[in-house]
């Protein structure tokens, strides 16, 4: 088989000839036929990210191994398959594979939550992912059936399944984590690719007033136009605290969530929430808050960390993603030798939607 | 009646002579038997707190009108009831009063959370309280019935009640909010009052190991006394990380409850933390935490504020009580005129347990 | 003030001439701009209904005085208020009202369920309702604002506003009940006015799949047209248990909400579940249903008895309201002196959506 | 290896000498020490059960495939293990054993809900089980660590431990299910072992009041003496209705476990229920219950089928077993060749608490 890997960070990924793998027990092995380009992929690459006070925080630290085979965003059928799994799936079968595997006995993984492991086994990150033609799955388990051998997926193409994964995950678990109610005002910060497909959940299934926030009147425009957000603000262009204060009767936001997550845009977050709302914190870009302690218990406050989401969620996801309730949007494809440039291209913000792999 | 009111912040509380009022519609007017002195008393009085960086935050600014009269833990007997109310009870009857009052209408009111009213109307803070011999309640929907006009209030002094609906009503909502299950790691931070009786609360209804934290082997002791606590540690005399980490086979605290919340104990807070652990602020004591944004989604971390309870869980700290389940520690006595000398005392630190006054 | 008034049961509405009320304490004074007509006023107007093995279950038995003034779907305009309101509420305003009022006490009030007190006081019911030009309201804790003055109540009619707090209600929550996710198949039993108001709700809430079952093909193509059944049963037609479970795959439905509730339909639902299936039984046609006890556990179902909703749920259906999501359909209008021509038509099923009364 | 298996229903088990089991992908072998002898054995050995109107309802048409090795309360320790899991276990760790295996992909086992599988692989049912001297576990996840090789088990002996995977955990899923607060009143109906255990539970996380209903004295003495019950009733002596809803102070129930879940035992739950009560329905013991369907709306009535717990729940079981906050009680204890024994004595009522092989 043929994987795209990262040899050593910040090299361009070498296309090397593996041995492909035989699944033993409960494993599966999937031949890939689309595989997400995540922009976590990026710091995989780079061999890290900047942390609080320029510190360079290093993936292998965290537990990654050199070389390593990116990508966790994976749609394929199924190649190889154990007897155990024979009731459950046949060869050819369309599947989604869900890469946010656990060591399977922390009390996340007890409950199904696998994506809050303590010791995490992520494909594409800790054990070789989908920019290659096959990929090896631990278990069946890890498999959502989206179609047929010889179908075409209905209503649901292979490249836009495959976004599922990591991107409408990430979005949907913290729509759920906002637990939100119909009569809930709620900001959604960052109008790029996971703030859209969360306010197209918000939309399908809380009931929610939304606010989208943005730099740019192009994404605003864009989540504007598919009726999802009810109203946009350009915090470059206007005071993000007083609109929001003026679209909520001045009370506040009950909820937001802010998939940028920086310094600057939770200071704003913070000032913008009415008694008892919940602020949603999901972007990687980093930073500090300087929080304020006693506004905490004293407005009953809440900050919730969230991190992609469950298999049991992407089940969720697929369902509503057959029946056209969401739409991912796929902008990008590339071949597998391709890898780089998809990365780079990724890194230089010229991806609009979200570019895939198909090998 | 008489009562003892903060006329002018930082001066001495006088004892006035005031027209008794006249219960109408859903009013009733309790005869005061007890009432609580608690910390926040104290903020009422010298006309405010220091908020971060210096700034004296003035309880004026927070819609309180002197002259007032404090007390909001009150518990006493029915002196006169309205018509509406008289199916449900009668005069003499023995009622611990919920403070907490809000406007009613907002979505925090609709669900019974009046504690989290976006415009709250709370007895002895923005309404005349209980360092009074009457206090007028503006329904008897506030009302929690203790025992008959007859009966030694059973299993449960007068005192011990009053002190439920503040001090102990803050430990259990806290409790809640931490949602914990029989196998997660509980740190306690703060033995004072409300740590110890949250601890009795979490031993009585959670089944979680309870880890007690403070800087005197003194509460430490009490708390393992009562066997609530299952360890201790004395973060003056020891690492408290280190000692949390091996406590915990270094997998740290599933949920810690802060009933300091200040800038150094909640340092220590998010060092401590299992990855999905919930930290709970309670305590008013302030100041500024430096938050690692990037460490709340990929460790998904919740910060949870926690202000007091609902008129519901006070239903429920009254039956643990009169069961003995918890036990309210009611350590100092002061007559209405002695108001004065026990605020004093409080902020001394010279109470020990909870002060309460009989008018 | 005028009220058409059920003096004796059976016998035609009486319009009375009766004293204006006066607003005392947190009481308002409503003007009656439009009361519903529901098929619980009928019970009420014949004294009773059958129960199981023919008994007549008297409504005098539970509690309902004769002479009463009928109706609780009410939407007014605020005529006097009282002080105690006066920052929340303006002479004016268009409210609607919340009709399930509690005692207060019971633990369903104190969390604000008080549509399941313990000991009822509904207006229209227990208390004088809205077949009348003017209301006393017990608290403005009841009303829920949907307009100024000035306002033509934004975007949604009088009419429409109050047929939410019964008959929109009742549906609402039992959507809640059946608590759903994006890929539950829901069966929902009677496709009548509240069937329809419940398959938009869970449309716009849930993302659930949709099954609409009913004996009468135009019911169903009303439930078809709007979008709001992915697919349709006729149960006189086809067989229902069949069709049921080629349409989910073989595994039957996830939940059942049955707005007949009778002996027949119940023992179909019986036959149509998934494990761990919940049946929300709403409708009050009645009859026994022959449980099979042994399957309860080992199949894991839940049977749940769901009887109108919160007020907080009416505020959350005011908003959807207001925002278009959900569309009440109003179809008969009537005078306040042709009550009881109301209450016939609809006894003789000639009322297609929902009637009101204007006085 | 040897084991004891049903080879025909109804017939003695045979000791049998089969080929040890080598484990491959993530199975492990474990080397069984205490195998629980459960009630649900006998509907085994007996090849099925009585079902509503006479039928028997045979094991054969649920799946079950004669030989089979009975036995799903397994405490072990670990013989051999695979590669997959050695970062987690060590060959000779004391383990207990989840029986309750899924298939893996339905929507409960993706939330760890196993026990609710649509495809159920039960250990000991559908797949050989602990009536062995060893048992091959599908998966190294389905182990709980409760101790190391050379350890006594700390505190929680391996008897004891093995009850703990369908004994004590139908308690305490029931006990969950039931959803209690402190001030509730919870009427637990069996107090067989099942129902001691499930009063313990309540007790230890709960704070709720607690009534005993039983037929037999004996068994109320137990379970007032271990003060886990509060009150009891003796429905055989005494009448349930009256007594419980004098114990409540005639307001009923607000939640009932019913470990028989019979006819007459159900009949009697539904009359001593206050307005928005559950029933939890657990036993096996059948027949049918005629319900009146009209109550359940109006009265907001649950019926809830409980059925064994979650993983998840046995991890919370283990934590508080150690800890010595429930004892389970072991009264009887076989050898391997004694099955038949064992079985025959449980048939006939003469295991007082639980019976355990040693193989």
């Amino acid at each position: 088989m043929k994987a795209a890997r990262i040899v050593r960070p910040k090299e361009p990924l070498q296309v090397q000839d593996l041995e492909t793998p035989k699944p033993k027990g409960s494993q599966v092995l999937v031949k890939v036929l689309a595989s997400g380009v995540c922009h976590s992929d990026i710091h995989l690459w780079e061999g890290g990210y900047e942390g609080p006070e320029g510190q360079f925080l290093k993936t292998t630290d965290r537990g990654v191994k050199y070389p390593v085979t990116p990508g966790h965003e994976i749609a394929g059928s199924i190649e190889a398959i154990s007897e155990e799994s024979q009731s459950l799936f046949a060869k050819g079968d369309k599947v989604l594979v869900y890469p946010w595997v656990g060591e399977g006995t922390c009390p996340a993984c007890r409950i199904g939550e696998e994506n809050l492991c303590d010791k995490p086994r992520s494909l594409g990150i800790y054990v070789d992912g989908g920019y290659a033609d096959h990929v090896l799955v631990p278990s069946y388990r890890y498999l959502v059936k989206i179609g047929d051998e010889d179908e075409e997926v209905d209503n649901l193409g292979i490249n836009e399944a495959a976004t599922l994964s990591c991107s409408a995950l990430t979005a949907y678990n913290a729509v759920k984590n906002a637990n939100l109610r119909p009569d809930d005002n709620l900001v959604v910060v960052g109008a790029g690719g996971l703030g859209l497909m969360a306010m197209q959940l918000a939309k399908a299934v809380t009931g929610a007033k939304i606010i989208a926030m943005d730099l740019e009147d192009e994404k605003l425009k864009q989540a504007r136009k598919d009726g999802h957000a009810d109203y946009t603000v350009n915090s470059k262009k206007e005071d993000p605290v007083k609109t929001v204060m003026e679209l909520t009767d001045k009370m506040g936001a009950d909820a937001v969530i802010d998939f940028v997550n920086a310094s600057k845009t939770v200071e704003t977050d913070m000032q913008i929430l009415r008694r008892r709302a919940k602020v949603v914190l999901v972007g990687l870009y980093g930073g500090e808050l300087k929080l304020n302690l006693v506004t905490m218990p004293t407005r009953a406050y809440r900050l919730i960390g969230s991190y992609t989401g469950s298999l049991s969620d992407l089940t969720e996801l697929v369902s509503l993603a057959k029946r056209k309730i969401i739409k991912p949007l796929v902008s990008d494809r590339f071949k597998l030798d391709q890898a780089t440039e998809a990365l780079s291209k990724l890194k230089e913000g010229k991806i609009m939607g979200r570019g895939v792999i198909n090998p």
